[in-house]
């Protein structure tokens, strides 16, 4: 089983999904929002890449998500923060939710034959899946700004210490993957201090969103693996 | 003092090298060549593009060195292995270098205050002389096939905790740059075997070049740092 890792959406040609199981991974927040939401209860999650399209997609009953600049969208119902997802007004409701990167990340993975969203709040079950679906894989970290975001960088690197346990030494990994396991590795213990010092982290932070950051930091708080059908990620 | 690190050649733009002191890193083996030249005593490297910039270059008493594909090319005097530049032939000699990303990554750092060039066999000089010019730093890791090279992030990595034993708090990392720390953190005692696992490695072992592979891995064999004056590498 090989595995590459993708520093960022900038980095991500569409060829490099073909027969390949994506994983996309922005852990502040929008792939920790949809796990999120999925756990509870939501119906499904559909990604859009611009408010327009959102606004569109709309139909009775949805609710709109997402953010611009770290912030809820004008007339939009809930913002980009994982907390407000686990309400119970979410239950049975379908959500069209548009991010900066992330939606971008999971429509920039479109040619792969599945595509799944990974966080540190559902890495092992997302690496179980992944293993379960018997291709070789592609982890796209949706980073900040175009550049690498170290939350993405840690959360990969989890991914393949899972794949790790699960795929021995069948795993092959390329070069930033081997990077992203080491970073995961000297990290393990320090997992909230790492997603403080990233730029998306002071960022959050320096908004007054402590509480966000908090909730992302958490490995494994749930078993739910969002994959793509069509246009909308339900649970795996 | 901020420091930036790029992952590959393909990810830099020269704006990002204005005001800055750049530290170029190609371990394999292009910037390990040029340092093991300098303390063999050569008079001085110039980095060229092309094989035909390096004939068109090339002076009486010059030496040509090299490599395209990890081959030596025809008519040089020397391929790109640090160990043929041990030696007492290069000693007050010139030598005109071209390799496939080594020399492109220092032509495009060519609008940052002072270029070095850094490697793990001087790396505690090179960061030390980095500091002493007073500017932030942006390590460019020229990578493999435009693309990260493990081996380069792990010699970012060495540079950095070398930094941080040098400025401490003052120091300010990208979150690349914290990534690239924690890979050093988490290889410091498998130097060797890292450099064995990433891609530039394993074609260097495929094509018999073990013993280059070693001669790159060792920490602080030397104390010269190449550094670019006009079109020349000198030791600084």
């Amino acid at each position: 089983m090989r595995v590459q890792v993708i520093s960022s959406v900038n980095e991500a040609s569409s060829a490099r999904f073909h027969h390949k199981t994506a994983i996309i991974v922005d852990v502040l927040c929008a792939t920790s929002t949809i796990v999120s939401a999925l756990a509870s209860g939501s119906s499904g999650i559909v990604p859009v890449e611009t408010v327009m399209e959102a606004r569109a997609a709309r139909q009775e009953g949805d609710l709109l998500g997402g953010e611009r600049f770290s912030r809820k969208i004008p007339g939009f119902d809930l913002g980009n923060s994982p907390e407000e997802y686990c309400s119970p007004a979410v239950k049975n409701r379908r959500i069209i939710f548009t991010t900066t990167n992330g939606t971008r990340a999971i429509h920039k993975s479109s040619r792969a034959d599945y595509v799944l969203t990974g966080a540190l709040l559902n890495a092992t079950a997302c690496a179980k899946a992944a293993v379960d679906l018997r291709r070789d894989v592609v982890i796209l970290c949706a980073g900040s700004n175009d550049e690498f975001a170290v939350e993405d960088g840690l959360c990969a690197g989890l991914l393949l210490d899972r794949f790790q346990a699960l795929a021995g030494s069948a795993l092959e990994l390329d070069d930033f993957g081997h990077a992203m396991l080491s970073l995961y590795c000297d990290r393990a213990q320090s997992i909230r201090e790492t997603l403080q010092h990233g730029m998306t982290g002071k960022k959050l932070l320096k908004l007054g969103l402590r509480r966000d950051l908090e909730s992302c930091a958490i490995i494994d708080r749930y078993n739910e693996v969002p994959r793509l059908f069509g246009d909308m990620l339900i649970n795996a």
